[in-house]
C-alpha cells in the first residue's frame, strides 16, 4: 500500500487516483496534460498515442500505467492487446507504421535520458513522414511517462495484477477522457 | 539548435521556453504544474523547492533546467548559489535540514526511479518532520522534473552556459511565477 496515507481505499483508488485524489490541485494540470497529449484531435491516433504511453510505462517496469495504458491502447487499435504485447515485446518486428516504429524509438530514447535522442533517430522518424508536432509530441507522451511511472511507483501505491482488472478504466477513459 | 522548427530565436527564447511557444496547448497544464509545486503558499518555501528541482536536473545532467532552477533557488535561499552548488556536490555535509536532506535523498530515488523510493526513505523523512504533503510533494517535483529534463533535452534545445545568463529569468520567475 501506499507511503502515505492517500485517504481512500487504494481498491477502489489505485494507482495514479489516489494521489490525485490526495492533491487535487497537482491532479488537475496532470489529467490535462494526459488529455491534450493522448485525446485531443491529433494526426497520431488516440491508440497510437496510448501505444506510446504504455511502451514508455513497460520500458519504466510501471505495472499500473503500463497495464493501464496498454489496455487504453488495445481497446482503441484495431489488432488489441496482441499488437501492443508485440511492441512491448519486439518492436522492430511489430506490425505498425514505419513512421510509428520510429515514433516509439525516440520515445525508448528519451525513456533512458533527453540526451540519448540523437539528430539519426529524430531524421529516421522524419524520413516516415513525421512532422514537427507528431516529434515534438512523441517527446512529451515519453517523458511525461517518465513523470507519471514515477509519481505512481515512488508512492508505493496499489496497482491491480491481472489485466482484465483495467478493463472498466479503459471503458471510462474511451468514453470520458481523462476528466478534466 | 533544436531538433525541430520552433518557431523562435533560441537565444531570444532558450530551453523549454521554445517548445513552450511552439505548443501552447500543453504549455499550459506545465506551467500550471510548476506554479503549484514551486510557488503556491506550502510549507516548504519556494526556494526549498526549487532546489529540489536543481538538484534532480543536475542527477539529469539537463544544463538549461539545472542552470535555471539553480538561478530560481539561490535567488530565494538565504545561502544563495553556495549553498546550491554544496547540496548538488556533496548533500550529506551540506547545510540543510535534516527534515531538506530526507526529501532529497527521496527525491534522489526517483530520479532513479519510481521503484528505487522504499519505505525507509519514506520512514527517515518522517522521522525529520516531514509530513505527508511534503512527502507527495517531493515525489512529484522529482517526477515532473525527469519529464521537463527529458522534454528540453529530447528536443536538442539551447541552453545558455553562463550561469549569469540565467538570472534576468529567475528575477521574472520570482516577481511574476510561471506565467499561468
Amino acid at each position: 500500500m501506499a507511503y502515505i496515507d492517500l485517504g481512500v481505499d487504494e481498491h477502489e483508488f489505485p494507482g495514479i487516483t489516489g494521489p490525485m485524489r490526495f492533491r487535487p490541485e497537482t491532479a488537475q494540470p496532470l489529467n490535462m496534460l494526459a488529455e491534450i497529449l493522448l485525446r485531443a484531435p491529433h494526426s497520431l491516433p488516440p491508440g497510437e498515442r496510448e501505444l506510446i504511453a504504455a511502451y514508455v510505462s513497460g520500458l519504466n517496469e510501471c505495472t499500473f500505467c503500463c497495464s493501464s495504458h496498454s489496455a487504453f491502447a488495445a481497446v482503441q487499435l484495431d489488432a488489441g492487446m496482441s499488437l501492443v504485447d508485440k511492441v512491448r515485446a519486439d518492436l522492430d518486428s511489430a506490425q505498425v507504421s514505419p513512421k510509428l516504429r520510429a515514433l516509439l524509438h525516440i520515445a525508448g530514447a528519451v525513456q533512458q535520458s533527453g540526451r540519448a535522442v540523437t539528430a539519426e533517430l529524430i531524421d529516421a522518424a522524419r524520413a516516415e513522414g513525421a512532422d514537427d508536432v507528431e516529434i515534438h509530441d512523441t517527446v512529451l507522451i515519453a517523458a511525461a511517462f517518465c513523470m507519471f511511472n514515477r509519481y505512481v511507483d515512488g508512492l508505493g501505491t496499489f496497482a491491480p495484477q491481472r489485466p482484465e482488472d483495467y478493463l472498466p478504466m479503459a471503458s471510462r477513459i474511451v468514453e470520458q477522457g481523462y476528466g478534466v
